[in-house]
């Protein structure tokens, strides 16, 4: 794991992420169950509402504390895109489980320098959970519910526990590779968005494979995994880029990752 | 909604059922995220000892408040097949989830009167959540989280949030129906088990089409939605029986059942 950048300034960095994952849960809760439908003609969904009431409250709390970093988010752009230094939010990750009155959706804070996410932060506003991950430290998980954070070794596809979202985000060039993984796997389970990640640094699931992927999606997870001993690349097991393909692959033990990303890359007909 | 037999001892029931749900939370947190795995070779997993101490407790509570009373659950069969009354439970349902870490697994009890269920208890031992139905009266929903247990409306399928636990419980013969109703509904959510009962019973989802399905995997279910103002039906649109197809439909608004039932099942070719 690289280390982080000279001069990083690691404290204030770490207490503005979790400041701001602290507003953005007061401002997101109300909106749990209480919402209008998100087709709603005016457009004022609940997803709408939360996401930009949230994300406006992140972005001031970070631009407060850190005044020269860029922030860029899902409804509000680029701030600031001159800074090596560049927070990603998506305020609310998992929009069918918001919509549904599910617990798993998550926000989301990530930290960039030149590009590469150096702090992630998962946070669950109704289970209280909280991953913090930062580069070259060992991630941690703020909860009141049992977790380590360390991932578990596992050996042979054949005995992972596999996640993904939802069938629907993929597409029809990734859904062949998906379901050969999937059907080497033990067991596939679905739903859980940002929180599976959060579930396989824990060490309860093994691989997470998914595509239709934006970087606000994965920046935040990728810290939080690795510093728990997983690794996160794309399906070629190439490292994830803001202008990647989209695909998204993380493993508990990276001892799976040759096999899984053949798996995941049949070869052309 | 049919009353509640003659003589019907509500007050013991709902109480011994609420004890039942108690003794079983705090037999299954423990096991929660601290297990080890499904398939290990003494068979000594957690899903099986959670599901065995818990579903112990929960009859030593049942049958010493109410010793009459028939028991059934998935582990150690059934005891008082004698009795019209006849408790059904299970222990964890939503074994993914807990196999995984998730919050969504529940323990199920419910209450058959001549083999139609009279009660039924969701209870999600993590999040704290427990729903209560008793046929005749309106649903309870005891939760720290927000929530009322009323169905809400749904004029059309095309605004309906649909929701099934996972693509592999749906059978060869049953999956062109739901992908036919899944292409005509707004959105399709996966995952939940029983909870994803409970967000409809809050209004939070419209509809859910699930198949392969025992009794003591709905049982418990059919109270809470009805009492909530939703129907629970198998996907023709008939009554839930313990040697059905397996197949189970809930619907918020009992309008939906036509339109539903017609797009789960397309006429034979």
């Amino acid at each position: 794991m690289a280390a982080l950048p000279a001069g990083f300034p690691r404290d204030a960095v770490l207490e503005a992420a979790q400041a701001a994952a602290d507003v953005a849960r007061s401002v997101v809760l109300p909106f749990f169950r209480r919402g209008v439908r998100a087709d709603d003609k005016n457009d004022a969904s609940p997803v709408t509402i939360a996401d930009r009431t949230a994300e406006r409250a992140i972005r001031a709390v970070l631009s407060e504390r850190l005044p020269g970093f860029g922030v860029m988010g899902e409804e509000f752009g680029l701030e600031g895109g001159d800074s090596p230094y560049r927070w990603v939010i998506d305020p609310v990750d998992g929009t069918r489980a918001f919509l549904t009155g599910r617990p798993t959706f998550g926000t989301l804070i990530a930290l960039l320098h030149d590009h590469v996410p150096v702090l992630g932060v998962i946070d669950q506003p109704v289970t209280g959970e909280r991953w913090i991950g930062l580069r070259g430290e060992a991630t941690r998980y703020v909860s009141t519910l049992p977790g380590t954070p360390v991932t578990r070794p596992c050996a042979d596809v054949g005995r992972a526990e596999l996640s993904c979202t939802a069938p629907e985000i993929l597409d029809a060039l990734h859904r062949p590779g998906f379901d050969a993984l999937a059907a080497a796997a033990k067991r596939t389970s679905w739903g859980g968005d940002c929180y599976a990640y959060g579930l396989l640094a824990l060490g309860q699931i093994d691989i997470i494979a998914e595509c239709t992927m934006k970087i606000w999606d994965w920046a935040a997870l990728v810290p939080v995994v690795e510093g728990a001993g997983g690794r996160m690349t794309d399906w070629a097991g190439q490292p994830l880029r803001a202008d990647g393909d989209g695909t998204v692959l993380a493993v508990g033990d990276g001892g799976l990752l040759p096999r899984v990303t053949r798996l995941l890359s049949p070869p052309l007909p």
